[in-house]
């Protein structure tokens, strides 16, 4: 799906438009769509006077936020130029920026949702992948290449289940969505007083995450259980990345994330165990609830973040 | 012990001076051996007209640089404000700084050792304790609170040995001196081949990382086995960083470093293993060999940084 909104400063949505990907067309087509959307939202304005295109994109970006480089559900596509390609197509020269989506999402949080009040955090989100970014001086902190924040690979177990990449110990091995239903399908097939037993079909093949939270809500014992072991992996991947960040506080979005305490209680207990002693004091694990809005607010954001830097440069 | 080094801007060391640190006398008599030892270096400067004074301590600085929070080997020092405290003594009104020791050599290293050539790394000081700290844009990056950089209490297992402030699975638990001794010689106990056993006493009580290298040195195989297993276990923790930070040279400072390829080959393959493949590309881990000077060097460094930056908002 490829999703744009209109975002006005001072005031977020105006209009979001959704439109299929087509991604088996190709890049060409793929881009056609995009520039298509890009006009259909800019038709809102008058004279569709908007002042720059922000994008989100899963994956690596190049350093200068042009560019997807072989994006990972793009097969096929390779380093593409999405500023040029869309330039041409809208012919315009109004700034575009390309942004991994984690990113925005942080960015996002930061400067419309419960980031606000912090000019350092880390965001973690919990999806179909854990991704992960970092907000330090209320931007994002890009690593060397922009590629940082990927806390969904570090490990907490050198020995531990792989994830998609083949990283053992992995969280994402832990928390992804996949490896969630499969760690919980196996905890819950031998647990027969589970009452997600009757929300999945039989021998749980298809268990979700989401029947495990309304499963925990009604109170199962078991759901609970799983819960608390997913806040506690949490809980140690966060106490690594805060002794190498000293950022203290913690933003989790994505789906699971609205499990909230039923994570995050065993995650904030997990924390402090997994902290050096200098750093435990004011660590915060908090819930982001503006939900997908977060990366789109961000993308917008990074245009206007460009327009401010810019007008400075000539004042 | 404290270390003194007079640092003449591009040229490096001219005098340098260790006094007894004489802790048990209490922090106001440790104040004047600072004071004095300062002194005694400035007095090899015409007039006494010393640029200012860079300190390096263990454990948590301030953010304004001003102070020691509880410093480990200090007992009973609380927070202490060394910048105060040492003008006073020295009647004088230069610029000081004090910065936490792995930084401080992180910062040397980036400006006198092997970091030269890089503008981000990360570096890692495998010493009594394992100590860390992360160079962006060429200063020391410091998270919310000047905390920033302890690799040493990231985990690699949520359920391995505790390291000395009871963090399971840190890499401190498996590298840090002691640690990484007992680690061996319950190993090596049952190892009658190892030529370890001519260097240690019986039951291999008194073994020292020092003895494992020079026995690796001259081949033998169960010291290298360890060397190779301290290795792993470096590559897993620095491949958690990378994904984190997108920094992808790494410099190995501290002791335990002297045993260079032993160590650094298994980690070089095993950090492969733990970094996402956008992030592999370029990743370096390299050994600095300027030693115990770099924390010196990083100390006038420090000075040197504040001064350029004064004199360019005068300019």
């Amino acid at each position: 799906m490829i999703k744009a909104a209109l975002v006005e400063r001072g005031r977020g949505f105006v209009t979001e438009v959704v439109k299929e990907t087509e991604a088996e067309e190709g890049p060409a087509h793929v881009l056609d769509r995009i520039a298509s959307i890009v006009r259909m939202v800019a038709d809102e304005v008058p004279d569709r006077l908007i002042s720059g295109v922000g994008i989100g994109a899963p994956g690596a970006i190049n350093w200068e936020r042009t560019s997807v480089i072989y994006p990972p559900n793009l097969p096929g596509w390779g380093i593409v130029d999405l500023r040029t390609a869309l330039r041409e197509r809208l012919e315009n020269q109004i700034p575009i920026f390309v942004e991994n989506d984690a990113n925005l999402a942080a960015l996002g949080s930061a400067h419309y949702g419960v980031g606000r009040p912090y000019s350092a955090f880390i965001m973690i989100t919990l999806g179909t992948g854990v991704g992960g970014a970092i907000i330090y001086n209320n931007k994002i902190f890009r690593g060397t290449t922009g590629g940082a924040g990927e806390i969904g690979h570090m490990t907490i177990d050198f020995e531990g289940p792989v994830d998609r990449y083949g990283i053992a110990g992995a969280i994402e091995a832990y928390l992804g969505q996949r490896f969630l239903s499969r760690y919980a399908r196996y905890k819950l097939l031998t647990r027969h007083d589970s009452s997600v037993h009757q929300k999945a079909s039989a021998d749980l093949v298809d268990l979700t995450p989401l029947m495990l939270y309304e499963a925990a809500l009604e109170g199962d014992e078991a759901s609970l259980e799983i819960m608390a072991w997913a806040g506690h992996k949490l809980g140690v991947v966060l106490g690594s990345a805060i002794n190498l960040l000293d950022i203290r506080k913690v933003i989790v979005g994505g789906g699971l994330s609205a499990a909230g305490d039923m994570i995050f209680s065993s995650a904030r207990k997990t924390v402090r165990d997994y902290v050096m002693p200098d750093l435990r004091d004011d660590v915060e694990i908090i819930r982001e609830t503006i939900g997908n809005e977060a990366g789109m607010l961000g993308a917008a954001h990074l245009v206007f973040e460009y327009l401010d830097e810019h007008a400075a440069s000539i004042g």
